[in-house]
């Protein structure tokens, strides 16, 4: 099986944007990649064939979810999570630990890991950074995520710097878990909004050595700048020949604005959530189904989008299906969101390659301000149970 | 425009069962015939495409439901039923009246016709005969069905013969209030279990001249051999070269049976609904699929099967699905039920042909009954609101 290897293909002069390829044991995936979120084994309403027709390259499963229904054990006796969901693509799993912090009350953190209750029948687990391994070795993910605990917001300098210490230790004893080669394993950047613990754990967790490097405890309530502030600083000093993933981002425009720090790999529920609840997106505005201006309108989402859904249905039409609660509504709407993902990644790459990335970014983000829509904040769009 | 045009092509020998082939505006369909339901214009779940991988040919649309919602003009206006699903082979739509007959309490019948109340938000609305033509041919239907009263069961002669002569009349009203002579019309026969009203039925409908017939007012609460009794009795009476379309009927055991009454035409929400509730058929038994005893099956729903969902995925993976309340787990069982109701036409359409449907039906029958499961009485499944 072929090892995990990631390569830079080509760096814009103007931005830190990368345009690279990662190899995995399951296919190669262009990068900067947008990876939508199957929690439960299955990227909500798609088939995986759809899921490749629409550009898809690699999906994200989530840990804590899996492991609870139907359990990792399950799956790897029925051959791994690729042939139980039949996405013979790239898979990368989260460790739980984002989860885990959602449940709030539900859990409790010590040095060994991290004590909670199922959110479907309150049942007790413990989740340490071995079994966080073992579980994702179980499933076959070609990237595995060490567990981390996210440094909740807002957070003091001490809170961060204890929640931070957690985290590097859990990482080493992740890297000393693992047991198979053919997996690649990523570190996770924590520190909170404080620069100098993430330059902290940027060296600490480079010192341990990962095949790629995520930035987590972001998109967790701070706001958009301060975001974009943390990503800017602390992207570049992240080891330059590996992917680097930020975690749980996010819209459009963070996309483009993270690429130009030199991010290579995103995910995010917000194309997948949305479409299931009316909110599609376009170039040119975001569009709430539901709307009685939709009611007659023959023409489909977005005249420039290539997606099964524009090619053949009408405003009226999904409108309809919307109102009526039919199944076909989310998965047309599904399926128009992750194909405008998709060729907002095609484009960024395209971008890249010509060497006018910065160009690039301020034209779109010119263009969203113009036709700025209903997106909810990004707080509310990490895959929490 | 092609006009609407019915040939027998085999007539079996040992039995009533005819091979046969509508033509209609937007296609040819072979019969025996079995159309999924596609109650507010999309069958539930599945795409067009996805409709015809699976050898659907002809669906069927409610004209209640329609017409209340988006409305019959707004999908005159956006080009038909047809284009505004997407869907471009034949279709039927019903005339309402089985669905107001289920409202109950809400509705009112007078000789004018139906006074009934929105299952959605309680308007006032009044369906006549002439009404009801008119929605069906703003929605462009290839077969459009008179408006007729539901008899009840159990009813008196006294109560079947009234509701008889008011579907006499209804029939009458709605032949001559038609304007296209692009799209069929059939006449729904009544009567309650009353064979010799049934009989006046038949003759009195035969007189006004129609495309076609329809058997109504069964699948309503009678036992099945008293289904099927009237279906022995009656099709044959009904006018040898057009189709004969038996209402919102029903098992793989009921349609076997009643193509060799000379049925020619099926439609039932049992293959969808049953999909959507985890209750899935195999040539061998009635698979629950939530049942734990598929927990860690590796096997296909059924090894016999060439469905996507059959080819691609395990009941472990479907149960999970299911458990877990995915918009795939809907999917992919819809999928495959369908595709099992279409094996099950090609199969009765080839013993047709090859003159061995009596052998067929005795060994049909003979395998369900070894393999009988729950599925619930035949009432539970026509498309009420």
């Amino acid at each position: 099986m072929a090892a995990f290897h990631f390569q830079i293909l080509k760096k814009d002069t103007r931005s830190a944007a990368r345009r690279g390829e990662m190899v995995t044991p399951h296919g190669t995936v262009q990068t900067p990649a947008f990876m939508p979120v199957g929690t439960q084994g299955t990227v909500k309403g798609l088939t995986p064939e759809r899921l490749r027709e629409l550009g898809v390259e690699m999906i994200l499963g989530n840990t804590y979810h899996l492991t609870l229904r139907p359990g990792h054990e399950l799956i790897r006796h029925l051959g791994g999570l690729h042939r139980f969901m039949n996405w013979p693509g790239p898979i990368l799993t989260d460790s739980g630990g984002f989860q885990i912090y959602s449940l709030g009350a539900l859990r409790k953190i010590s040095a060994d890991g991290a004590l909670f209750q199922s959110h479907i029948d309150g049942s007790r687990h413990m989740l340490t950074p071995e079994h966080a391994v073992e579980i994702q070795e179980a499933l076959g993910a070609d990237v595995m995520m060490c567990l981390d605990e996210c440094t909740p917001y807002p957070a003091t300098w001490e809170q961060a710097e204890a929640s931070l210490d957690l985290t590097l230790a859990w990482a080493a004893r992740s890297r000393a878990a693992r047991t198979r080669e053919d997996q690649a394993l990523f570190g996770i950047v924590q520190g909170g909004m404080h620069l100098p613990l993430r330059r902290r754990s940027v060296e600490a967790l480079a010192d341990i050595g990962f095949d790629g490097y995520a930035l987590g405890g972001l998109s967790v309530g701070e706001a958009k700048d301060q975001m974009q502030g943390v990503v800017r600083e602390i992207a570049p000093l992240l080891p330059e020949g590996r992917p680097r993933y930020l975690m749980g981002v996010g819209t459009p425009e963070d996309i483009v604005n993270c690429v130009a720090y030199g991010i290579d790999m995103f995910d995010c529920v917000i194309p997948t959530r949305c479409a299931r609840n009316g909110l599609l997106f376009t170039n040119r505005e975001k569009v709430v189904i539901k709307h009685a201006r939709h009611r007659e309108d023959p023409s489909p989402l977005d005249c420039l989008c290539d997606c099964y859904t524009c090619r053949h249905y009408s405003r009226a039409y999904l409108r309809h299906l919307y109102m009526t609660g039919e199944i076909l509504a989310m998965v047309l709407n599904t399926i128009h969101n992750v194909r405008h993902y998709q060729r907002l990644m095609e484009r960024i790459r395209q971008a890249i390659e010509e060497n006018r990335y910065d160009a690039f970014r301020s034209q779109f983000l010119d263009e969203q301000e113009m036709g700025r829509g209903p997106i909810p904040r990004n707080d509310h769009f990490q895959s929490g149970p």
